[in-house]
């Protein structure tokens, strides 16, 4: 929740900061990701990092979809706010994904960590399928 | 550093992540600054929180000044890469000020986090009037 007076001045300002957020959240989880699967070196230090970094995001983007903000430069599909307590569902199913590879991570597991990432990016993927436009 | 075979593919990504960080950066640390000078309510955990947020964006956007960005959608000005030494002091500067700020804003003293504040506002402002396009 956003403290009182830290509501976003212009509809476009909180696009443009939640898209920001997704941005940086799938570059650091990418790179988890490709480590995991051995498209890239495996790093246990880099995983860590990055893990880390994607957890702290993934509990940013969603105090930018507030009302109004499903028109402009946006991929989000309107029915967001029309079932807002189920993109909310899957929101939080993935940040508990994201948390969980964040853990995984530190363990320097390559096959706990493949799976943990595996299962995060169910939960991106579930998500955008339902909710973000091609 | 970032690890081997971590590079972005396109220079644009790189545009788009870098960016991406300081739009998220800002907009805590906005909050931060809006509350220590009284724009909005002061809420000691609200000020903690996001300067941790801001604190941890800090250190990102760096790795995305690679060559060959200096063009495309960006306002980074080209002598960035003429004088990349200076240009990362500057960086490392603000990441400083910005660690400061959330050391004190764990403190809750109004005063003391409205001086990092402005300490750390002046570290952005000294960058952007050096580094970034009007």
């Amino acid at each position: 929740a956003l403290p009182a007076g830290a509501q976003f001045a212009k509809p476009e300002d909180a696009i443009k900061y939640r898209k920001a957020a997704f941005t940086v959240m799938a570059r650091h989880f990418g790179l988890v990701a490709a480590m995991a699967n051995g498209k890239i070196p495996f790093d246990a230090k880099a995983v860590a990092d990055n893990a880390e970094i994607a957890a702290v995001m993934s509990k940013l983007p969603y105090v930018g979809f507030v009302d109004g903000t499903d028109k402009g430069e946006t991929k989000a599909e309107p029915k967001i706010w029309a079932e807002m307590d189920k993109f909310k569902a899957a929101a939080a199913k993935m940040q508990e994904e994201m948390a969980k590879l964040n853990v995984v991570a530190k363990g320097g597991n390559v096959d706990a960590i493949k799976t943990a990432a595996g299962d995060t990016g169910k939960s991106c993927k579930a998500c955008h399928d339902s909710y973000r436009k091609e």
